[in-house]
């Protein structure tokens, strides 16, 4: 059965989150197909930022950190986190990049397995992840980083692993991590595990708690629409908040912030994490992303994504026979995360031309092209349009051309 | 000879910087003495957040990174503070918050002088300074803070110290360290040097280069008019780019950023001091901050601060005798910072009675009351006006008044 674009129409007609694409600035022309790597614009932030900007910082000045409770963004946009991610008030603070949050965690779970010198990754997991981790290992000189396939995850981790270290979400491929059982193995053998959520928080139901995860990071630019580099977000279960050591001990994570103690004492809670002072302007654009993410439901959203996806890779299929392109991503919706992976040999430039046609997505070394989908803002035609696209810029060769050549320094 | 307030007036019509208040947003009603916690609103900052917001986020997405230059952001910005602390282009970058930079130097710093174990700083110092000093030597287990009072800070660097951490300008006193001098002493000694900025860039003449500093860190958000939270900066030495080892390796240190690799190798300059993605939103808003102050003449800058903090403190002479304050603050304006100290048993709640008069300062435990000059938005006869409203508080005695000693959080 071959669809036509009436019948992928209609699914639209019957999409219970349709509605949510009008809080978003899409631009006229454009199938944005890269939220994950940078979520589109929320309508309401232009205008909530300019209010903190002239209302509270320039008209209040110093009075706001009391008066409009900036003081408390971090915690309180943690906890709106907290909502998607399974996790309890009190367990996420906004702020700071994931690589800094990975980090602080990082660096204060190796304190809590003293005797224990590795930490445990995959080769495939996200590059500042596997970054952040060597050079955590190398500053103290008496840890190492264990990198396995992810097929040996399970027999990487003994009795000598502090930290496990994974990505829910292959950004790659976005094949999804069983959590649950990743963390049952590392609790297993007496390992922490460390869960890096840029791919997944927002995009698909997280329960950090069912889990019984120690820890984790994600990023506020990607499915939660918070601007580019919006403040990170950091999780540590309750549990092991009173013997967690912080690494990074500014000012922010001090018990009495404002006593201008010349002791670092930390915060009872998770607001011990905190280091320096974040920005407010960055926090008000992602508190208004985060909230409408937060009043969706997550299970529509996750129905919607796994449609979208699956048809993206059926229409693929149908339309794009013959053309050197393969699937890199599961072909399972219930283990692919909000995206469609494929390889082509002459990816770059493919995507080049893509992008020339207003469909933008991601080129990622080697071969990959890939295509994030955010049921808030994209519709099930957007799908057919852009294997409509793809299929003409492949037929046409068009790719070929030395302008799509061209090596851009972001790709 | 007591001033009157037309004599005072007469100093504004001839200040040359007067016409920089135009460029700032400054409360009607309020005497703003608190610059130095958080600048003022730049005029054009809402206007340039706004654009960034819904011509590059909202309408360029993903392509702003290229399109629009945001890749550029750290160094950009980096270069223009380079150009107010006697630094070249290439030796800062503008990232992260001040408390997560002075982490990196410091890390990074004692791997320079492998051998030595002690980190000196004095007692006065910072607190989140102090904070990260001390965070930075439990989490090694190999290095001690050594914390001394001002006056034996030559003394205290030997032959085990690496790292001597100090801020240029005391934050409750004013009081200015000779740079040079101390630069001096700590390399006299084999050891190295961080400077916190955060109190005189921006408000004094800084030469790091003539100094021979090491590295340096500073805030955004204060003499820069960054905005709340403002990104951070770092410099560092060209001298040491190759030798220093990042502690903090994130994605955007990375040699080749965008090239997705597993191996962490570090860029060849000061980016290797960059981790992860700062918030784009918030490095606009620096931008146009940091961008009045370079066009400023930094000469005229440091007149008028010290013209201001002496007339400060002659009127505070006349009008406000035996009424329990003393001066906090060096006397001699070559060696105060661009601020004014008094002391006063009563400091927080007169600091409170003060604010409810609209003369907004600070006050720092355990009993100084702090007001901040910044020339480029301040008039003379804000110093005029202000000491008038401080004599009526202490005469009155309104500040014994309950309302006044409520604490707040933020203080």
């Amino acid at each position: 059965m071959t669809l036509g674009r009436e019948a992928v129409a209609a699914l639209d007609q019957a999409d219970p989150l349709a509605s949510f694409r009008e809080e978003f600035h899409v631009p006229d022309g454009c199938i944005y197909l890269d939220g994950n790597s940078l979520g589109a614009l929320p309508k309401r932030t232009s205008e909530r930022v300019q209010e903190l900007i002239e209302r509270e910082w320039g008209a209040s000045l110093i009075k706001s950190w009391n008066q409009h409770g900036w003081i408390h963004y971090p915690r309180r946009v943690g906890d709106l986190i907290a909502g998607l991610i399974g996790a309890r008030a009190g367990e996420v603070v906004a702020a700071d990049s994931t690589s800094v949050n990975l980090f602080k965690l990082m660096a204060a779970a190796l304190t809590l397995r003293p005797g224990r010198n590795v930490i445990v990754s995959e080769k495939e997991n996200f590059p500042t992840d596997l970054y952040i981790a060597q050079g955590l290992a190398e500053m103290l000189g008496t840890h190492e980083l264990r990198l396995v396939d992810r097929s040996e995850l399970e027999s990487a981790v003994d009795e000598d692993v502090a930290v496990v270290s994974l990505t829910e979400v292959d950004f790659r491929t976005g094949a999804i991590h069983d959590m649950k059982g990743r963390t049952r193995d590392a609790h297993d053998k007496g390992a922490l595990t460390v869960w890096d959520l840029s791919h997944s928080a927002g995009a698909l139901p997280v329960d950090l708690e069912a889990a019984d995860a120690d820890f984790a990071v994600g990023c506020g630019y990607k499915y939660l629409n918070g601007g580019p580099g919006a403040p990170a977000y950091l999780f540590a279960a309750r549990r092991h908040h009173a013997s967690m050591v912080p690494p990074l001990t500014g000012w922010m994570g001090h018990e009495a912030p404002f006593a201008f103690d010349t002791d670092y004492r930390p915060a009872s809670g998770i607001e011990r994490h905190l280091c320096g002072t974040p920005s407010v302007i960055a926090m008000a654009a992602l508190e208004v992303g985060v909230s409408i993410v937060a009043r969706a439901d997550i299970g529509l959203v996750r129905e919607k994504s796994r449609r979208m996806g699956d048809l993206f890779l059926q229409l693929v299929r149908e339309r794009c026979r013959d053309r050197g392109l393969t699937i890199a991503c599961p072909e399972d919706s219930g283990v692919r995360g909000s995206q469609v992976s494929l390889r082509h040999a002459s990816g770059y430039p493919i995507m080049q031309a893509l992008a020339a046609r207003g469909m933008i997505g991601d080129f990622r070394a080697p071969d990959v092209l890939r295509f994030g989908l955010t049921p808030l803002y994209l519709r099930y035609v957007d799908m057919w349009d852009a294997v409509t696209i793809l299929s003409e810029v492949l037929e046409s060769e068009v790719y070929l051309e030395p302008e799509f050549q061209k090596r851009q320094l972001v790709t």
